[in-house]
């Protein structure tokens, strides 16, 4: 392959916090040393409708700070079908593209996978994804904000909980994963965390707010995923077996939006950075990846093959500090 | 009348953050000046209970940073039968407290004048309630903190739908009034405001998203006030008209929590002193109130009988700006 | 005077978080009448140097929500000289200026009150400092964000100073005024608040921080307003005196930054609004005014020759509740 | 050894949020497997003045949320007396205390060690410190909340800034290490930042913000950590090079308080579990660590024995990115 003069760069799949960030730093880094950004708009949907903006320094100026990602995003469902996939790689192709940067999700990266696979197109990707269900990464692009975002959201409840007899229900996003309900609750000291990876039993969520309350206890939390179960399912089981009103909160795309935490902004600049490291190695098909605080690439592929499992652990410990 | 020796004070009805800030002033007030002062738990009901703690200057050290109420607060329906309110009056009289001091909203209020009209209880008001639902007060305890969290969440909303192409519903408390809806809608430039003092028009709405989507503003945002209708009706009534998708956030009682705000926190110091100088002078029967950045003070019988108009020009504003 | 067509807009002073909120009402609510918005940079600096762009509906997007002032502002000293307004004024009329918005502080309306008089430019003043020094009107924009942010810091400090067996000293802004401190003083319990409207007694203070220590507080907060003194200056006085360490925050223009508060983003939205009223009603030479909840509007003559005083009550309040 | 009783707890060095977390964790960890909580008062000092207090379950509760800690904390610099940690071994002795966590820094480690050594105390870190300054964890208790208040705080800095012509300096904390420095000044793209690791050069900063500033970027922030200089050192340099004003912002102990971050709490919390696995199974003389997202022990002498280097790759990425 001859020398890579031009990048694309998108972000696909659910929006995270920290995503602007990572714009900012594949562009300043790529432009830096010489090459070329073309941003594409809405993802995938952008390649195939040839939408994009050519970016310089300082069209990413004063973005760092911005939740959600300039570039938009849209999830591209026809994107599974070979001819739609042969029509994005020509269009990449016929603008010049050596390299496409991929921030976003697992859906995202499969895309990613089979463009290069089919086409020969040349990825990277950054692990951007509020869910952490990417696996070989310590952390991904949002999570930090995301749950930094449902924590100060809980802890309020906590404080009207404390003033009244009552128990609340909180529904929080993750798709299939657990992580940020069990994490959030954790570090709230929820009474009970319900997970997809887990079976719900209401009846001993019931008991223990109802030995709680014995103990003295008033201000009762139930955190739940949204891949679990709804707000709503839970609250009515529990109120039929607890006997006093429970009030839900739905916390939704607040929990994509917001500036990105300061952990989010530095691990997003990092990737950005390594990201065109990686490009101007020609070290293509990887994702970059946080490992013990260091900056790492693993095969797309590879990350791909494994599901992220959730530890735990983690569940016992919400168990017993709560 | 002797002289004054011992009051006694409540929170009652729902919680507003800055209600810690104005037990706090009244305690401190109070014990400077050589009163007693008997904290009630659970408004009107730790009456009845007679559950109460004397309260010391330290003992409401470290509480005005918390949201909710250290004293709790229940509603009790039950104040409203005479001979419940005969026994709380009786159980005030026998512990030998010389005045109520009640931090709540309307219906407290009105169960602090049945007292004093019934039983001869002097009463003191400071309205607390995230509402704004009372008048002869430019601000009332809590509203503050309430609107910069709604505004901090929609903001969050707000980023995240500039990524998408959806429309987003977010549902705020404010039982009876749409003033929360109204301001934190102006705050963050919501597209519509839906509150219960205007008849809801969902076509016209509909019609707004759309030519706002023309016109290629894509970050739109409802908002609802609990007592005009629920998201979920909104979110079904819009989608069937507009075509896409909506998504649903229902804040809850987080509305309730977190620290006070610095203007909620003065303004609960400046009326629980207030409302120490008021008793002090003997000049019952009133409710401690913001005036033009002043202190004042009215008869609780004239906030009563006075709804507080919700100033129709914000709905107008709302509309202009968005 | 024939008809409005066409107004400009200026930010003066120091920055206030809401200005840009202000400026989004103004040119929505004129573009909506039909007006024309000329937006001028840096102040009356942009005027002298016809340094302006023409705003239109979106061009003031998304920009409530950000600090600062997106027109910026300059201290424009020489606006003291005759010849210079006498300039400014020229180019006012050379571009077609029928009235201009004036938003900022003293100093701002003063320039502004001058054109006027001397050369017969309509001017509308709106109320935007955080020093809160501007009469008749409950507040100016600004005020209140600032007020949040002083206080979250010191609340911070509150946490650490409970861990260990320090005093700390804040130093605030305010300029002449001792408002900002005295009110983030009270919302915080600080122990002492030093203010250029009294005279400070450090012994008096040393007095008070031992006796507190006896008491068993070992949280000692000191704000100090810029106008009275320095951080250093009362960090060495006290420590001379009370023989333990002391540490130094200097918060400095994080004050005037910042996402403005739902209060001022709401305050601005209808100051904003009020001034392009007063404008098709040829109500000229007025400030928009904060009362009782309400816009009104006063003379800006009348607002310059009464000084804002300090309601000393709340100084009282401040050592009170401490 | 015989069987694990009564463990002992304290928190040493200077505070970090996330403290009151961890200790919540172990006690409530510990009680859940049977042990008795003794905890002790302002560090080693506590231990000295056997001040202590015994912690059921419900002492620790309503503590994760709060900066600081409620253990108080200390710097005991007379623990570098073999006589004075031979008394601490006795009175540790005497109260049947079988093993001591201790929450802290290297110094605090320091002298765990040496009390382990010296006295045969069995001991377990847990690193409690903003500064980052500890090998073999990825993160220490404290560290995302300091940085998220620095980048908050800059963040502010940066809207006035860009509404002024001048050049911001930032003095934070991080004692011999530049990482809370150089972590923040990427997070919120500051213009230069000065560490102890790295020589400053005050011509070439001077130079680069004159470039930014022909470049059209007019909000400079310079970063400086505490261990390199102070804020008024470097103004006083720029200001002298660069021919216009700059401003100081000194957080001073504003960045070691604060709810702690959501990573902040289940970091602290694990730790905290962790810790009492450790003393279950008689691994003694560990501190608690992050690695790969997972829980670890590293024998503290290990972790004494190397300096924590600064990835000084982020250094260039903050003079890239900016």
């Amino acid at each position: 392959m001859s020398e890579i003069k031009r990048i694309g760069i998108i972000t696909s799949g659910g929006d995270a916090p920290g995503m602007n960030a990572a714009i900012r730093a594949v562009t300043r880094s790529a432009v830096t040393e010489g090459l070329e950004v073309y941003a594409f708009y809405r993802g995938f949907a952008g390649i195939l409708d040839k939408e994009f903006r050519k970016f310089s320094f300082s069209d990413v100026g004063g973005i760092m700070e911005r939740g959600g990602t300039i570039l938009r995003t849209a999830r591209v469902p026809e994107f599974k079908l070979p001819e739609i996939r042969s029509k994005a790689a020509q269009n990449l192709k016929e603008l010049g593209i050596d390299v496409l940067v991929i921030i976003g999700g697992e859906g995202s990266l499969t895309g990613g996978k089979l463009l290069s696979e089919e086409h020969g197109i040349p990825v990277i990707g950054i692990p951007g994804s509020i869910d952490n269900d990417i696996s070989f990464t310590d952390m991904c692009i949002g999570v930090d904000t995301c749950l930094n975002t449902c924590v100060e959201a809980m802890q309020k409840l906590k404080d009207t909980a404390s003033s009244h007899e009552r128990a609340f229900v909180v529904e929080v996003m993750g798709r299939g994963s657990g992580y940020i309900a069990l994490a959030s609750g954790i570090a709230v000291g929820a009474e009970a965390v319900i997970i997809p990876e887990n079976p719900v039993d209401f009846k001993a969520i019931a008991e223990r707010i109802w030995e709680e309350r014995q103990r003295g206890k008033i201000n009762s939390i139930i955190v739940v995923a949204e891949g679990a179960a709804s707000a709503y399912t839970v609250s009515r089981h529990l109120e039929n077996r607890i006997g006093f009103e429970t009030r839900i909160t739905i916390l939704g795309h607040v929990q994509r939006g917001g500036a990105p935490s300061a952990f989010d902004r530095l691990l997003a600049a990092r990737m950005g950075h390594e990201a065109v490291k990686a490009i101007l190695e020609k070290d293509f098909g990887v994702m970059t990846s946080l490992s013990r605080s260091n900056m790492a690439r693993v095969p797309i592929e590879k990350v791909l093959s494994e599901k992220k499992e959730l530890d735990m652990d983690l569940l016992k410990l919400s168990k017993i500090l709560s």
